[in-house]
């Protein structure tokens, strides 16, 4: 394995279940980008920020006590151990399973005589593997304009000890909207500056407009249409200029969420002979083989869905394809449910309305429930649920599921399960609800 | 309709969207028991109790702050605010669909001449229909035990003002456990006197042993094996007797959490001939026809699962079957999920381990996941979620699902669904999970 990320991680874990040999090259922290910059990290910051939030919700509900921002050093000593923990189970399991851990970076070099990959480390040890798996996913972007070297990328932000008092977010996608979200509760005035007209693209737009009434309210300011083309510094801080020449600031921070690209440098990705596509992702067929035979690829190195449980089940199933004599190593990519840690969450699996209207025509019939969940209404708040459901037929099949609000992020698994099962309308509706949830609002819809 | 609560309420609006012509008799405030002094204030309650546990979380997590109990006053006003804005939407809602409301108990008399039901109301009106439901609800159970009338029940707990200090809950079923759960987490000292040796006779036992644990933990003190048989006043407060001859206490409340029976009080059932069971519940059959033509039950008043959607989802049927031409009107009373509001919440749908092992004998099958969830991490808490899955057969073939833990509550219903569906572990496993969730950890079980 080339990478100790999260699909390195798995793969390196279910090959040895299957009795193979394994080694895991990952010169730098286990656990990758979700471990150590993403996922992880920035849930956790989420948490902190929806600990903010029910903090003023409490005063509402009649505990009495003054608003406090949060103490950062105090909380990212607590992200950190959390983080370091995880660390250690990994550096466990990895010796309990017998993975030998390389703490390096692999380079492919010509195969041996047998047709066998060859890696070389950094202190130019070679190894050979009749199976390879290329699992080094990617990193954050950082846009081609003058003065983008001023701003930082969503790595930066984790290494950050203070909310910025002012900051521009660069980029609507669901990176961009989770830290806009997070540092406007946690304190900090956010702009977004978003090239397009929505936030998500590709996600529901109904959904979408309503998180961004979301984000107006809780005084994020939205500016879009507005493709930031430089950042220069000025009087009190930084500035952005947009596509239309409009200045921007200043701002104590610019963070740009504009993209990640994937990590192939010092591959020798040529020297082996790999073919990439016109994003540099390394291409790779539906059994996660690539061009060279014995090489695979899984995750945010390839052009597949970034996101790590895709990542994970994909080198497990293709580990135990390879070592475990399962049939067939192809992982289902679509309806594969997903949430955006804004606030609130926002969960969306399957098609969208737009997407299904594309597909199904005329024959595509949507409910949406608009509520105020309980908590929200005891305090007298201004935040709203917005669940819609998207169905196909006459038998009203459902093929998409998009849940804003409160709790969205843990109600959205288990109706994924049934959408893959093919559930209907009626199913929803024969299911007895749970009350009072906000969950139950799903099997309500009619 | 005899009665105002969630099953009256339910049934009318779904016979007048068929039309049908209908008079709601309910004496006091509509929405009875879920909506005064059910599912909706404790509810309420609750999540003002997990409010006070997450200001703890809070401060742990680096918001620098005083602990503060809650202003009961205060909050109670935003609890009632909150059921009388339900109670003029039921009256809106009742204009809306032309439901005439007679505010009066109902008292079934003689037949008319034409064999239609007649009602008579409390200023002596008569009112005859060829179609009449009996959707009275149920009531706490006082016990018949010396000194009962100085304790309470969960009725007066929705009168309280404040947390009584010292307070003993008699009885270990949900309602015991939520109140005690609320009770400890709103700063009263909480014992619990249960007859058996368990808390929720008929669940999971390794889940509501792990609850026990994590109410001892959070300061309850639980006394298995103690039935209370007598109530006194002594110095300081009110003494309970138990069925061994110990006195608990001094409390400055003795909650009665010991069972519910139904409202069948001056109904006038003997004199239409209605047939009771043995515990004073009308007698239904499977399409909610009493003995009586024309007479039909629904709810607590039944002795059917006592949840008020299994109430609001049965008079719907029925209403749609009496004139709305569906062809049955039976509701499936098999794997009802359900919720009990503990800290931190316990959900459940299908068989409980032992009663799939008295079914399928060696042929089941258990997964089970205990994990912090991360908030709990980070601030270096003690209380686990454990996740159970129950499957039969080689097929895997999920029959019971039971999640103690955070969110709990909120991650049941599409499991449910999916449960009802006919799912097995492996397509839970197919699913691709949504990181870092705890719902996810319900797909990752193997």
């Amino acid at each position: 394995m080339i990478g100790g990320g999260s699909g390195g991680l798995a793969g390196a874990f279910r090959a040895a279940e299957h009795g193979a040999r394994v080694a895991l090259l990952e010169p730098s922290a286990l656990g990758g980008t979700c471990v150590n910059a993403g996922c992880v990290p920035k849930k956790a910051m989420w948490l902190a920020a929806e600990a903010g939030r029910r903090l003023g919700m409490a005063e509402a509900l009649g505990f009495p006590m003054p608003a406090r921002p949060l103490d950062w050093p105090a909380f990212i000593t607590h992200r950190e151990r959390y983080i370091h923990n995880i660390h250690q189970s990994y550096r466990r399991r990895l010796d309990a399973a017998g993975i030998v851990h390389v703490v390096s970076r692999g380079r492919l070099v010509a195969r041996d005589a047998s047709g066998r990959s060859v890696v070389e480390c950094d202190d130019g040890l070679r190894m050979q593997a009749p199976r390879l798996l290329i699992a080094t996913g990617g990193h954050a972007l950082r846009p081609d304009i003058p003065g983008s070297g001023l701003g930082s990328v969503s790595d930066d932000f984790f290494q950050w000890r203070a909310a910025p008092e002012r900051v521009a977010i660069v980029g609507g996608g669901y990176i961009g909207v989770e830290l806009a979200g997070v540092l406007q509760q946690l304190g900090s005035h956010v702009d977004m500056l978003v090239r397009g007209e929505r936030l998500l693209r590709g996600f529901d737009g109904v959904v979408t407009d309503q998180l961004a009434d979301d984000y107006r309210l809780s005084g994020v300011r939205l500016h879009f249409g507005r493709e930031a083309v430089e950042v220069a510094k000025a009087e009190g801080g930084l500035r952005v200029r947009d596509g239309n020449g409009d200045w921007h600031g200043p701002y104590d921070k610019v963070l740009f969420a504009t993209g990640r690209a994937p990590n192939t440098a010092g591959l020798g990705l040529e020297t082996a002979g790999l073919a990439t596509d016109a994003g540099g992702h390394i291409k790779v067929d539906a059994g996660h083989a690539t061009n060279v035979p014995g090489i695979y690829a899984v995750g945010d190195v390839t052009s597949g869905l970034a996101l790590t449980p895709v990542a994970i089940a994909a080198a497990r199933r293709l580990m135990s394809h390879l070592f475990g004599g399962a049939p067939d190593p192809t992982l289902d990519q679509t309806d594969v449910p997903t949430v955006v840690f804004s606030h609130p969450p926002l969960a969306t699996v399957g098609l969208t309305e737009a997407q299904a209207r594309e597909r199904h025509g005329d024959d595509v019939h949507v409910y949406t429930a608009a509520f105020r969940p309980m908590l929200e209404a005891l305090v007298d708040g201004s935040q709203r649920s917005l669940f819609k459901l998207v169905c196909v037929g006459d038998e009203r099949r459902v093929i998409g599921l998009h849940l804003l609000g409160d709790s969205a992020d843990e109600i959205l698994q288990g109706f994924a399960v049934a959408l893959k099962k093919g559930v209907t309308l009626q199913d929803l509706q024969d299911t007895v609800a749970i009350h009072p949830t906000s969950a139950e609002e799903v099997v309500l819809m009619r």
